[in-house]
């Protein structure tokens, strides 16, 4: 088991529940990786849908993932302008070997730095508001999706 | 608000996440609908990847439902023997307007005498197990997915 890599999804409150579940429906087949949920403050979170979903584990305990996923949904509003929520994926980023975003997530991972001088992309219906989180990012505004280099 | 139909949708151990979430994510957007999340007991429902959902609600407090979703999962193997949970289900399903199952979700309502004389099929991967829990039901073969009358 100690040679398993960890997928660390990030849950937060407004998330969106496909954003998360549709990859981690195929993500939990991949061999010799696990999945683990993580959030700011652990316990119950909140999806757009105001569904509940446990994420056993606190943000503040994650120093770095084989595979973060950062998903989208309202929630990116208020939480691109959380200080110490980015502060965090920073981090967080920096020390993981590959990072991934689904549409708004965009937005935190571009607020973080974590994108500069990538090529990214993101939900074309709030395209606007996120490329303004990162002007030093090579943003694609007709790709699905984009992926560019390790890490 | 008292106009407002409602989306009825079953938790049980071992859902498997993709089947609920999916249709959850464009079914939260039909206009006069809102959805609910049951359980046979209600709290904390752990689908088949271990992930836990809440379930607000118990199953014993519906009685009908004007489009109940059924999903499939690995739970559906010992839950389509649970006496308790299939009388219920049988019940509910005579009570509502639109029955929905996805993957072996029908294996669930064939057992519970829902699929009587419809059309109906299942995940080919499980189709042989779903189908003998409904010798009068008019299995498809090869349908991704059936429509068969109103209730």
């Amino acid at each position: 088991m100690s040679d398993e890599k960890e997928i660390a999804v990030i849950l937060f409150d407004g998330f969106e529940l496909l954003y998360v579940f549709g990859p981690v429906e195929l993500l939990q087949f991949v061999p010799h990786y696990h999945l683990e949920f993580y959030a700011p403050s652990p316990g119950k979170v909140s999806s757009s849908q105001g569904i509940e979903v446990i994420a056993p584990r606190s943000l503040a305990d994650l120093e770095s993932a084989d595979l973060l996923l950062v998903p989208g949904g309202k929630g990116t509003r208020a939480l691109v302008n959380d200080q110490d929520f980015i502060g965090r994926l920073h981090l967080l980023g920096k020390n993981s070997a590959t990072v991934v975003s689904v549409c708004t997530g965009a937005a935190l991972l571009a607020q973080a730095g974590l994108l500069s001088g990538y090529r990214a992309t993101t939900n074309k219906r709030a395209y606007h508001w996120v490329t303004g989180f990162g002007p030093d990012v090579s943003w694609q505004p007709s790709a699905r999706w984009v992926q560019d280099r390790s890490r």
